[in-house]
């Protein structure tokens, strides 16, 4: 949007002049309209107020999948560093969101357990607690990108193809000191995580993960969750796959056995070449993606850029992100930006002097373990064609010669 | 706000128990309405977004200062972890915030160097960035409290008392990358940062914080700078007092003295016992707020609370914050909770016994440089009763008998 408008004459003697801010300079005909900007030092600002708002030149928002709208995909492409503001983190919900009034709230905590608790909203934040800056990734973050060159879609935007990650400061109690306090017998494993939305999601987790870092978190960036994050409270297991971070969560039962819920049976596993599937593949393992340039970007000239993007792991810290501009024949390392935290978006950048070529750059991200993120290739031999959730290969973007940026590599000649 | 909403049986059968969601049983007369809460699992719930919103039963807000409404303080009792949501970020403006085309917006750089040149929003874009989390405070936070304790306000909140200080991700181009351009002149040791506010707010800054830290930030939480945050391109100088983060900046001149504005004349100096006044205190020095338990909260019962609260430096790390529940007679070694970075905020904890007494709480932060925060009454000796600005003095809060909190300590008998 300019702020430079053109307007008659009329419009200013009837006053308008000083509400557009606009000096105007016109002749009788309207034919010599010419405008001058306004100028900002000359004009009293807007005071302060309860709730800032974007500037109206910012167009940034999710966009909400297609006609079904159960999920919204973070504009990664509009994005730097590696907060993402709450109301831009990308959704993904089975049953919409329900409203939760959190008087109402409780969490119920049973099975195999010495005392079975029911914990209000105030009786969760009187423990000690705690905040971490994290990643979460739906699990079926990428698939379309997940498919022989010539039939993928080119015209796809980091948002478009990645857009189901983002990553907020994220409080509450840790579970292990739940699970202290209740006192889960030693022969539990599992425990089933159920929610109170329409579709009641369940997911079977292990207890090992309570004892490492769960929590039960009622805060993100700061200030109480998001409704679609979980108000006012749900359950988050740092590095593992969205789904199994159970929103809006009202129970938890203690087992020797996972529960086979639908949402790890019927979906949430990963077919595999054999016929057979993957099933509990909780970790979402080291992967990363070119936030620029990619599309709709055009560069427009050739010379030095800089190439950017994030990079993750649900196995700890990103140690190295290599950065391909001819198609993944040589690599540079790019620079990581500080803070590197574990389970966490990390930012890379690497100044990149474009010769002014079709170009294809590429990202490729090793984790602390020594995990390095594969090639689409490497990832279905494994896998097979028809595989479901995980999709951590390495990424593409063509440079076409125009400056242009496409998903992708060109299909086979 | 609660869920559970009395409606007359014409209402139901008029057909709004769909969207009300309650189940009625009523009687002819109406006396005996019963009502039951909605039951979030049998409701389709909202679905996804193109921004998300708040849950309707959270209120926090800024709260802008009375009739001028030149700023408006974060509430820092609400939040927890580090990150401040950017619509919930402090304001200061002297001529309010200016609208600002980011399409007509450029940034001058001339005065003592070899080639002055004008950068628009682009070119700056264009330099590789720095994303950085850092802590941004006005140096006149907090001067309420740095008053005799009989004059003090007591039914103060933390946002009330020091909700001045805010912390983002801020996004930017390192300043030395375009001083490196223009080629600053040797002799040049200050820089003058012009806005394009109303107020064309100017303040002297030493050329040495370019070659360190300063950056030209356009991000703030990963999107652009908010409109009162200086969009689209402010100053920001990490550890620096507020008001020499020039917003809206449009030029800057480098020079070989400072430049004397109203903003570092008559404002913004601190006088001292002597007549003098002390100028060009940039750096915010040690500081520490507990945000609860603080007014308006009262505790429920005695038993185990855990105090926490907000600590930051200018100089860099704090490397300790010792929280005393006796008014200054004994300190306990308070949790740093991770990351600790540096002139940032970093959120401290420490669990409290409460044994339903009235008890004095106070925090006390030392910094990497071995600076410790000191006591109001250290502060007034050194800076006498009428300063102005940089009140990094120890705060308390008194928890009363009844569990009800007051800002600061009883006035003397």
């Amino acid at each position: 949007m300019s702020k430079s408008k053109k307007v008659s004459r009329r419009k200013v003697l009837a006053g308008a002049a000083a509400a557009l801010g606009s000096a105007v300079f016109s002749g009788e005909s309207g034919a010599q309209e010419t405008t001058a900007p306004v100028d900002p030092t000359k004009v009293q600002g807007r005071l302060a107020s309860e709730l800032g708002q974007r500037s109206p030149h910012e167009k940034v928002q999710r966009i909400p999948y297609r006609s079904t709208r159960t999920s919204s995909h973070t504009p990664l492409q509009d994005l730097d560093g590696i907060i993402t503001p709450s109301d831009l983190h990308f959704e993904r919900h089975h049953g919409g969101i329900p409203e939760i009034d959190p008087e109402g709230y409780s969490l119920l905590i049973h099975g195999m357990v010495d005392k079975p608790k029911i914990y209000t909203l105030a009786e969760l934040k009187r423990f000690p607690a705690r905040s971490r800056i994290r990643f979460l990734e739906c699990s079926g973050n990428g698939g379309r990108s997940y498919r022989p060159p010539e039939d993928r879609q080119r015209e796809m935007t980091p948002q478009h193809a990645d857009g189901l990650t983002s990553t907020s400061e994220w409080t509450g109690v840790p579970l292990a000191n739940l699970f202290e306090e209740v006192g889960v017998h030693a022969e539990a494993t599992w425990f089933l995580a159920e929610a109170m939305d329409a579709a009641i999601m369940t997911r079977s987790i292990p207890v090992s993960k309570a004892w490492d870092d769960a929590m039960i978190a009622y805060g993100q960036n700061g200030e109480a969750l998001r409704p679609e994050q979980g108000y006012p409270a749900r359950l988050f297991l740092p590095g593992f796959e969205g789904s199994s971070n159970v929103k809006w969560i009202r129970r938890i039962e203690l087992s020797d056995r996972p529960f086979g819920s639908r949402e790890e049976t019927a979906k949430y596993t990963d077919p595999l070449p054999d016929g057979t599937a993957r099933s509990f593949s909780f970790v979402m393992d080291a992967k990363s993606l070119i936030t620029f340039p990619a599309h709709p970007v055009q560069l427009s000239e050739k010379g030095w850029w800089t190439i950017t993007g994030i990079a993750w792991t649900g196995r700890g810290k990103i140690v190295r992100v290599d950065v391909s501009t001819d198609g993944g024949e040589s690599w540079h390392q790019a620079e990581l930006e500080e803070p590197v935290l574990p389970k966490c978006h990390t930012r890379f950048r690497l100044p990149w002097n474009w010769d002014g070529k079709e170009s294809v750059i590429m990202s490729r991200a090793t984790d602390e373990t020594g995990y390095t993120q594969p090639s689409l290739q490497e990832l279905m031999d494994v896998r097979g064609p028809g595989t479901r959730y995980h999709y951590n290969h390495v990424r593409a973007w063509t440079v076409r010669a125009d400056g242009s940026v496409l998903f992708g590599i060109d299909p086979p000649a």
